[in-house]
């Protein structure tokens, strides 16, 4: 039984997440240990000593521990082949996978990170005491992470989140002109490349919606709709629940939602 | 014939390059088609009809180019197995070979990058005219980089130098005590992984001598020097010249190098 530490099915943790739905049987196969982030689960002595860095996603097989949300979906494809193929058996076509799933990781999960923590972790880590929250840094073992963390409870510089948002809007242009003539972002065939973009964009035509529209950006919205009709789609999302990280109730109900 | 399109031996340049010379015959497997920096070259319309993003290295193959150093290193391995295998067969050794190299491309290359382009681009970057320097900057792609000419011709804040000092420390610790305990860094075995890190630290024991020497790391001097000794290694520097990017001799005789 291979075993998933993750959050909800969102960003880094979707891509290992959904890359199981589609090859395997949950529960079966596979489950999924959701962490809490909002009780810092992941910071936790328990999940570092799976984990040092204290980073979701992780993948627990027989024992060994394989880290790092990309290196997890090609590590299922070199291990536990199955009917379903995830990546091109050209190299070619395979490199282009890669180049699409290096840029997710470089690129394209950054921006959009910055602007989720501004949205969503923010609220928690201001929600912290000094006290609580200088304790709760201690237990992080990246320091880039606790400059992260210290960011998100200052508050993120506007020039910092109004470059971030240039770089989404790249972002978004770049995968619909690759979508505009193609189903699949590379070789042919849904992929890993899908897989790692779509944990990041799927949800932009809600969270990001002066961005990706029907309109502006159509092929990506057709290819975001696209897989969430997959059937693995369906059933991760019917089974694994997801995190609600924006403002708490009473603070919604004081102001709109950002944008 | 295979054709390399990139600088001289150093950097993501030298992923592909040494992974060639590891592999193949030079001159009858493949060529170094060798770009000069000093002439913007990779911003050239000839080499950008080849990578629209004027980026270095490439690699063509009968017709189709592949980008991004390590994934044209993995390209390699899928395409063009040889006797000199530089990737781990067990499929958990590939994934931490993965996370090593995952590792260079976004964390340990773009502190040293940075510290390499003030000492070394930004006075390529300051020896221009104001209008060669924006005429030049037109013929970059990629918005990042030309905000990175800028700098470079500014001058990088003191804060994101010291930054970038400090990461290069966290960088080389984490390799000493990597190769504290072992010979490579993934797997047992010569890899992609050590490749592509040795492209970021071979000469460090010089550039960056108040961090990389014998006594404070001396697991990563010697892996560093064994790297050197390669057949592979020694031919490679033997036949592809380096650039010399740093100030100019008269500058140089003016004022002592940069620590």
């Amino acid at each position: 039984m291979l075993t998933l530490y993750s959050f909800g099915p969102m960003a880094n943790s979707l891509k290992p997440m959904l890359t199981l739905f589609e090859k395997f049987e949950h529960g079966r196969d596979f489950e999924v240990h959701r962490l809490n982030p909002a009780q810092f689960e992941h910071h936790s002595d328990w999940y570092k000593a799976i984990h040092p860095r204290g980073q979701v996603p992780a993948l627990a097989d027989r024992g060994r521990v394989v880290t790092e949300s990309t290196v997890i979906c090609e590590y299922l494809e070199d291990e536990h082949p199955t009917e379903v193929v995830l990546r091109p058996a050209d190299s070619f076509d395979r490199a282009q996978m890669r180049v699409w799933t290096k840029w997710v990781d470089e690129y394209f999960c950054w921006c959009v990170s910055t602007i989720g923590w501004h949205r969503g972790i923010s609220h928690m880590a201001k929600a912290l005491s000094d006290e609580a929250f200088e304790e709760h840094l201690k237990n992080i073992p990246i320091p880039e992470q606790q400059v992260k963390w210290r960011r998100a409870r200052e508050g993120f510089p506007q020039d910092l989140l109004d470059e971030e948002m240039r770089k989404i809007a790249v972002s978004v242009r770049r995968l619909d002109d690759q979508l505009a003539d193609n189903e699949w972002l590379a070789g042919g065939l849904y992929s890993l490349a899908d897989i790692c973009n779509f944990a990041i964009a799927n949800r932009m035509q809600v969270g990001f919606a002066e961005l990706v529209n029907g309109e502006d950006t159509p092929h990506l919205v057709r290819w975001i709709e696209q897989i969430n009709e997959r059937p693995a789609v369906k059933q991760m999302l019917a089974t694994i629940p997801s995190e609600r990280l924006g403002p708490p109730p009473e603070e919604s109900r004081k102001e709109p939602a950002p944008a």
